[in-house]
């Protein structure tokens, strides 16, 4: 086979990887936490299953499956930063964007570069995809906190501020997937969940 | 919100047992068995990476991508059939039929359904589709095995025969990968990863 078919096999083994970066959620049973690799699986179907939701513009699902595939990739090189960790934030980009170089470098030059273009977009956040890729991908951790009684919140003392500061891409997307969200947090601070 | 978003709720909230199926094969560095969740996620942008191998009339990649979404969510009841386990094949198909009709059942109806016909289709593998998924899905454990010198395979006693007789799909729809694949078995043979 040809060099292309071998870089794309090179690149198939690397993102293997992508099962050992473990993310802070618990699965829903509450036994362990979820990796990356499951992670993306889970919100890809969920992308596929509340698109009807998404108001005014339909996105380009295959473009949104393109872009949830490969979003988490960079995490191999950069790890897992937890969303309400201020310090780790702060260079997050640029971690990321030194993993995103040299995992997508790995592909023939005209995949990697649309790989690369695909991470730039959900990062930047700028099209109707990228907003709806961002909303399955914030959702997904509150239902998974939800679901195990606060197991990752409680953990690192999160509150619902903050939280609630990183629900603008469900409200902008699935509107009134965002409000029903509010309203579980919500609940989530009764049940003592998640802090007030 | 309304009865069609708690079925799909429920519906998330349920396919997340999927990352409980443990298969056989291992992931790349033989440090553990991966699930069903991580090994869609790879498989579904394996697929995204080697489409422009596919001979002949092109697939609809989205069409691909939520069948290989789903291809697995059998096997939450159904539990994961060693591909070489003839017993366990016998009553194979009606096992994951009563699967499907429950799983895909907490949905809407229509998106059941049309889950449901996704998943028949996979099975019948009679579309350039499904072909293409079943060659993804039937490559990856391959890949692995190689990784992992035959982890898996010598684990299970499995012969370069019964993996041979595993390729169709991989020769049907991508058949440079087709003829690698068969060198490659080759090679694992002559490595003593794979029985001859």
């Amino acid at each position: 086979m040809n060099e292309r078919f071998l870089r794309q096999l090179d690149f198939i083994r690397e993102v293997d990887k992508l099962k050992h970066i473990v993310r802070r959620s618990y699965i829903t049973d509450g036994s362990r936490r979820e990796n990356d690799a499951e992670h993306t699986w889970h919100i890809a179907l969920m992308a596929t299953v509340l698109e009807e939701h998404v108001v005014g513009e339909q996105p380009d699902m295959l473009h949104v499956l393109r872009m949830l595939l490969i979003h988490d990739l960079v995490e191999i090189d950069a790890g897992d930063t937890f969303a309400y960790d201020v310090q780790g934030n702060m260079d997050k980009f640029d971690r990321e964007r030194a993993a995103a170089e040299r995992i997508f470098d790995i592909l023939p030059k005209d995949q990697g570069e649309e790989m690369m273009n695909l991470w730039l977009e959900f990062e930047n956040g700028s099209t109707i995809e990228a907003q709806f890729a961002a909303a399955v991908d914030r959702l997904q951790p509150i239902l998974h906190n939800y679901a195990t009684e606060g197991k990752a919140w409680l953990e690192h003392g999160v509150t619902s501020a903050q939280v609630l500061a990183r629900i603008d891409s469900i409200t902008l997307s699935v509107p009134e997937i965002g409000c029903w969200a509010k309203e579980l947090i919500a609940d989530a601070v009764q049940k003592g969940y998640l802090l007030p």
